[in-house]
């Protein structure tokens, strides 16, 4: 089964990496899902949506897409319409990640097409002002990014814990069914243990694990101090 | 073989409508290559990004990406990387289609990267003005398709022939060897035949077929006047 | 004194009409301030970026700006620097508005650097999700404005009174300090009556004065009812 | 008389920066024209949207905007009308600079609109492919800067100079009546002389005089080796 929700959640984001496009992003899942398997740790994967089928059919953990559009079937080529990344199997999806961010009334419009299709999802946020403005919407996890330490190999739970935290106490108060994700510069077991420390139910991340020269080392580090 | 460039060419755009997402993508692009066989006829599609392996996978007709963005390899989620719809299968990409334009150096930056990855270029346009800016920068095919007829039912062939018949000329000036596609408002075994009387080489559509009561008997009409 | 937020409050989108485009926008802003002046209603001018130096220098109203850009101060060609808005004397800005929807992001950026520079915002919306989301930024107003109203003739608070309720009432939940204005349609004493009754401190239009055979008399009729 | 187009020529690009917003952007125009009468050179400005009839109404050389959209007249709130930049004063356009890069469809229907209304368009371009793509939409000049050495302080002319060479090379195939400027590092007298020698009528640039100590004493080097 794959419980995209229980906690503590890592989301491994495959970005468009080489090292995580098709043949390599399904080795990578196999990899996500051993460790997934060995440590009983919630993983999750969000490959590019041209590698979602290929991935889904053979894991078992849960696949996320890395954006959908904010359009309804019908004519709009090129675009990522929600119910073609459900059909490839996909359980839910990142949505204004840093790296492709959204107008706030397509924010809206895909979270409330996730909740319509009983989808997961996940919006990313740049700092403690715009997560309020994301929990309103009632999405299932809001992962605070700060994007100056995305890629850095600075964790976000050292260097600007406060943005950690307030994220965590702000969404609180607006909708405690919100989960807090956190993510930017996090690559080890201790980053994660910090990420959870100030309140967070889990991580996404990227490079960390995608560029390391032994992924499966890298991700039974991160889960290893939970 | 999937002979991509052999024309008269009929490329079919599934476009996000959801007779032709996921499952259904598939049985269209079985018709398509059930027409393929049957009339001798160039025929490719072209399927959102998720379904991409889902089809190449299963049928011998040529399969296009709808849209790639001028990304290289590295951080950009929840682009379309080239390289992913490449081992997905695809031999090629529509670019700039009128429902997703990008920016001229946009346009450029994809072309080359088709070039050097020996993939089949289609740039979308939407007057001979703009079809000479794009015929410069050499792409396999130019798709001419004044927008305000996409979708109509009224054949660009027939309202207005000489938008088809300009940018054939214009194109024929700058650079031989890219050829000439016209779509928007396409059919019928008339409207691609009065396409290629007006010096196109294949046309683009897409409801004209798709939504069609019975898609084999229209792209089997479609083709039967070469 | 230009009281920007004494309620009930009138704001003319000039948008990009010939009608409000150079000599005839200050006409128009010339207009509002007449009728400002006899009604003792509030209003403001919201003119193109290129006409606001011409109209604050010549009128004692309020003048807005239509769109500010998420940009400071450096190598920013062709975007709207707050700064040059506050120093052609715009004392605040609409921002998201339907036609120039923003990013999450940019739009708590803009919010964030009008309440820095002290100058007014007023946040866009299109639905009562995405009010909540934009009144958790504290910007100055909300203004409602479903979209397919925009420009119908058919006013909101006749159309979808419970849109503007809806909103008032989440607003004042997530942020008292937050005004709320409406939007679409509104044209008429009637219209301005009835968007008061359910809530709204004022209206934000454009067409039905702009566009009105005689626009003082129509801006006369708007407020006669308050 | 503005005379526009006589070469060689200079545009001096006010970008967003404060040095070159308001009050600072008047001054630095009333400079370029002291520069501009001292020396016989054609120097042109550029400030922004919200400066330009403070320029324009003040000084004798020509000022061009920063950007024009794409939109007729008509409801588009936010959007920079070609009409309006023509009515505050501006003799002309920069087009698809780098830092705000336009769709192909988009930069057409503008330099169209600037034949139309006798304006003169400046298209901004990256590399040699899309300096031909952009001749081939006729418009007055085509302004090649490789986006990487934009502010680098590292001139074109110097480090690329084969980009300037076949980019003239290339155009006056297309259409030897589109004048060729280049950018991108240029600061001194020797710059523009080598910018020149490449076979460019002029020059395009910005903070090499903007944030110059003295940009008196800088412009006038600049142009000192003509």
């Amino acid at each position: 089964m794959k419980e995209i929700t229980r906690t503590p959640m890592v989301i491994l984001n495959f970005k468009t990496y080489l090292e995580s496009t098709g043949k390599n992003a399904l080795k990578l899942a196999e990899i996500s899902e051993e460790v997934a398997q060995e440590t009983g740790v919630n993983i999750a994967v969000a490959p590019q949506h041209a590698d979602l089928l290929r991935i889904s059919s053979e894991v078992e953990i849960p696949v996320l897409a890395q954006h959908v559009d904010a359009v309804d079937a019908g004519g709009h080529t090129g675009s990522v319409l929600l119910e073609s990344i459900k059909e490839a199997g996909a359980v839910g999806t990142l949505i204004n990640h840093s790296e492709i961010r959204m107008k706030l009334a397509d924010i809206q419009n895909v979270v409330a097409k996730t909740i319509e299709h009983q989808l997961v999802s996940v919006v990313c946020t740049n700092n403690v002002e715009t997560s309020a403005a994301a929990a309103t919407l009632q999405p299932t996890f809001v992962a605070i990014e700060p994007p100056e330490l995305i890629g850095s190999g600075i964790p976000v739970s050292q260097a600007e814990p406060e943005i950690v935290e307030g994220t965590v106490e702000v969404i609180h108060q607006i909708d405690p069914g919100v989960k807090v994700l956190c993510g930017a510069g996090i690559s080890t077991g201790d980053d994660m243990q910090a990420a959870l420390k100030l309140g967070s139910e889990g991580v996404l991340l990227a490079s960390g694990i995608i560029l390391a020269d032994d992924p499966k080392a890298a991700l039974t580090d991160l889960v290893s101090k939970i």
